[in-house]
């Protein structure tokens, strides 16, 4: 009888085409998948919290799967862990309801986006974070941030080709914490649009550096129109922190 | 005419034999050497604060070199910086006095060592911290830490085949820090014995682990004998934080 599994996923993304099975290229959900081959000797379709793009990482990503299978729960922590690369580590598998789904079922996700600013590059962490050597205005990009908590349509911050039907999600955290030369960007919302975050993470960094006023950011988010914001910032900084259901 | 330059360097160690340069393996010290070379067209040798072991980190790791050149000291960094590996980067480059010494003229280093513990190895940052599975006794190795603050010989955590006088050392600085399941140890003194940090971190994790009692450091400083202390910790931990003169 098939059971249903919860997972709890870290990864470091650099080496990986995102989260969903690509035809030519490597992907987290490919390797994830190929993994519980192994292990339980059937094959088994892993449901993803969401896409995450080529090169994004993930502290706690949550993904699920229907196996007909003797073995605990527990048991694929380390089963996993000693078949999966280095760079994919489960940290939590455990049993879920019918019901549970990764993606449907959840209710908010938080991301992080990480910067380094700073005169010169970072060499340690280098592949977790953006450089960008240009001062930025902290309390500038604090202030827009906070701007975009609320139920809104994100049409100004959506990539071209999204799938989504509808626009609108209510962000319910949006801030800005500083830490030396390291910029944090954290966003919870019950749901994310295409390249959402790093659309809006790339408008705080041209309000950083003021190519944008501050309070321009309510008039791109309500002009909806993706040529006003500011450009996509590169998928290297930008990290799933929690899923929450 | 040659005038005394001094680098502040940051490096990820992960690819590299330590800072030393070697006959067959690639070391930071020749990169750096071969990088001034391609800018200045001359030879020049970079003299470091110290020997960093194969794989150690460094966030600030000091150098001087004497060169005849008409670059003006702050054109090294970006001239470094579009020449070096993106694993190793200059922060600083300025004049310095004649008498100054990368090594000879330091009163201090800081090292800080970090380790991850939890039930799973970490995926993102896995190249900058050691993996110790099994739960550590943060108390035991706080107080353990602690008593190796004090001028005292230390044999006991000396690396064989270490070419220093004495072992006698003076540290004012021997903490843990702890961050959620990221523990990290900093020390600093007026010098270190091949190995003395990693030496003294094998045996805060045997700490730790309970294999030895925390006020056993003190007997185990005391002895002078390296069997009596814990195994050499991973250079993955390790790093270089700040050289003060």
């Amino acid at each position: 009888m098939k059971r249903n599994f919860k997972l709890i996923l870290e990864y470091d993304g650099t080496l990986y085409h995102g989260w969903q099975r690509q035809p030519h290229d490597l992907t987290i959900q490919e390797v994830v998948e190929d993994a519980l081959e192994k292990i339980t000797r059937t094959k088994c379709i892993v449901y993803g919290a969401g896409r995450t793009d080529s090169g994004v990482h993930a502290l706690n990503y949550v993904a699920n799967f229907w196996c007909d299978t003797h073995l605990e729960a527990g048991i694929f922590v380390k089963a996993l862990n000693s078949t999966l690369p280095n760079d994919i580590v489960c940290k939590e598998c455990t049993l879920a309801p019918e019901s549970f789904h990764a993606r449907k079922s959840a209710s908010s996700k938080i991301y992080e986006y990480h910067i380094t600013n700073g005169p010169t590059p970072p060499a340690v962490c280098r592949h977790y974070a953006w450089y960008v050597r240009r001062k930025l205005d902290q309390d500038a990009m604090r202030q827009a941030a906070e701007l975009l908590v609320g139920t809104h349509d994100f049409s100004a911050f959506e990539g071209a080709g999204s799938p989504k039907a509808t626009s609108v999600r209510t962000i319910t955290q949006s801030q800005l914490q500083v830490w030396e030369n390291h910029l944090i960007y954290r966003v919870e919302g019950n749901g994310f649009l295409r390249y959402m975050v790093r659309n809006i993470v790339g408008t705080l960094v041209y309000i950083g550096m003021g190519k944008i006023p501050p309070l321009a950011m309510q008039t791109i988010l309500e002009s909806g129109d993706r040529s006003q914001a500011g450009p996509t910032a590169p998928p290297i900084g930008l990290f799933m922190m929690l899923v929450k259901y």
